[in-house]
């Protein structure tokens, strides 16, 4: 058995958990699951008043693995490890931090790799397209089986970010703060037309069968693999690409045939190929739904202010000049709207290089205002 | 038979024509096409000094067939034909223009659906990666062809433009003046990773078969639509395509499927149906490698000035604000290496929402600005 050596102010050794809950989650679509579970984990411990829970949700293709190590993978850090531990801003020795698998994701919580209850065959294409409402209504149900009643805080970035400000707004009296990262108030016709054609790349690809892919022991993996690197690059910035691979032959001059010229190209199919190995096309399929489907407005005419209105939470609301996925100035419309509602807002637009991953970076001025904040939330 | 009723100032019913060259070209990648025809299109007259010829290369998915009409086919109108007719900014009544399909193309040009001088089955896989260094030689075989030592101008957007100042280095003595439209001096990685994954797209496709696609009596028409898809996101801006499209479900409401959901969900499929049955797949592969490659400054250490010193021509630059794909920077880039070289240089960039795209759109300022610097060539 390997000895894994930490850092001091990693969680540590974690391990997942389940929680099932048999009464049935009626749906934004309409649908009805009778039963479903979710994967979670927890790091540090809630104290006795259960004051100091805070909800990390993820983005399109994470996890409820958010920090620490797993014993048998200690390679396999969590997504957000530099963000949450003793000592780091999300510090555990204070607050009771919990990481969940979506619900229709490929990690643990129902989904459709998930057996379907009467069918015994697994859900597959037939698995309800779930939104960020539902979503944040599951994780409700978590909160319910682990004691808390309000959440310090939820804390998201991107996709998390969206389920973070949907919090405020589902279950108003249960957070107290939302910390709200690299979001949108509604996805733009060009972050839909973007999902468009990775959804379209998965369900055009001869091996999906109409996501019923398991039973024919086979995965849309080329379909998959090219919605990842399409998303991938609007995850970065232009310049943050030109910084990172130039226009740097990998054979040193143009090959003059359709194998990997440039860096780039190299370091795309890589990202490609990994993630199709790993995720489940029909959850990428649903969670990209999800984000373009979220518009808490379109319920108010478009009124972002009266959509938001029914929130109590403060807010933490940051931005990154390079993103151009999710620009600074969608940030600016959710704070301009919370403020409207005289909710207290901190706003924080950093200047970074990296584009849409840099809440994922370590940033200090950006995680030093996470940690003043969390320093400042009392228990 | 039909009568067509065109515009005063339209150039017309318009007929191709071909050119055949007997002479091998030798191409950058080192190989040699032993003979290639050219298909082409003019409008106006030569004068009899010849010194009234303009030459217009296509950009991406473009032709030779740059203004007015097919007899049989009168609702195909030239992709430039609001620049290029009797009276309008590159007024044909005084100009003699030509439109010219790449080598590699789709449209008539010798490419990979033409047939291979030996087998006799089509090129397919096998047709050369061409550059646009390659495209300007083989364009100076047909200004020879037709007498032209020097045109009074080479003009192009995109692409195109990359045309245009590449001619101003390759054949500095017979180009009097370059318009350079919507350019850049070289592909960011990011430009070239949106490439990539255009490419990966196709040759990922169960029907591509190594190029030889034709011979199995198929097309990859499923990574070819793809193709188009990722690439119209990136001809156009975000505020252009939320102006068009917002968020206006088809439905009404959500679907909670993968049926079509949003307007923009149905442009980019139509789009790129459209396109995946008319276009070459292989030419498409070709053009990005094209695009990719082209980086004059590259033999010159990244020298950008010292690789546009050869030109001798007066240039017309013009960007588009929105333009996110080509960004105005990028112009710009090429402007100072220009004025670092002394060369005389009009430079115009354009407050416009269409993005990349609005090189063709109808924009007075930009076509005011081309006409005025039409005028003022001497013939």
């Amino acid at each position: 058995m390997n000895t894994v050596l930490l850092p001091q102010d990693s969680v540590g050794v974690v391990s997942e958990q389940r929680a099932q809950f048999d009464v049935p989650l009626h749906l934004s679509s309409g649908g009805v699951l009778p039963r479903f579970e979710l994967a979670y984990e927890t790091y540090g411990t809630l104290n006795a008043a259960r004051s100091n829970a805070v909800l990390v949700p993820h983005a399109l293709n994470a996890s409820h693995h958010v920090a620490g190590v797993y014993a048998h993978t200690p390679q396999n850090v969590g997504w957000w490890d530099n963000m949450v531990g003793p000592g780091k801003p999300l510090d555990t020795r204070r607050f009771f931090v919990i990481g969940v698998n979506n619900l229709g994701g490929c990690h643990g919580s129902t989904g459709p790799i998930s057996m379907h209850p009467s069918s015994g065959q697994p859900w597959g294409g037939d698995f309800p397209v779930v939104t960020v409402e539902d979503w944040v209504a599951a994780q409700a149900r978590l909160a319910d089986f682990l004691g808390i009643d309000c959440f310090a805080a939820v804390m998201g970035g991107s996709l998390g970010a969206m389920q973070a400000l949907q919090w405020t707004l589902s279950f108003p009296q249960r957070v107290r703060h939302a910390l709200v990262i690299a979001a949108t108030p509604q996805l733009s016709a060009q972050n839909i037309a973007f999902n468009e054609v990775a959804r379209q790349a998965i369900v055009t690809d001869p091996d999906f069968h109409g996501g019923h892919y398991y039973a024919h022991g086979v995965v849309p993996r080329r379909g998959l693999r090219l919605a990842r690197m399409i998303g991938h690059i609007t995850y970065l910035s232009d310049d943050a690409m030109m910084e990172k691979f130039g226009r740097v032959l990998r054979r040193g001059t143009p090959g003059y045939d359709f194998d990997i010229d440039f860096e780039v190209e190299s370091y795309l199919r890589h990202q490609g190929d990994k993630f199709a190995g790993v995720f489940d096309a029909n959850t990428y399929l649903r969670i990209t739904k999800a984000l373009d489907y979220f518009d808490p407005a379109a319920a108010h005419g478009g009124d972002l202010t009266a959509a938001l209105a029914p929130s109590r939470a403060n807010f933490f609301v940051a931005s990154f000049t390079s993103d151009w996925r999710f620009a600074p100035s969608r940030s600016r419309e959710i704070v301009r709207a919370l403020l409207d509602n005289r909710r207290a807002v901190s706003y924080l637009e950093i200047d970074a290089p990296h584009g849409h991953d840099a809440f994922l970076m370590d940033d200090p001025r950006y995680l030093g205002a996470v940690r003043a904040y969390f320093e400042n939330i009392a228990l």
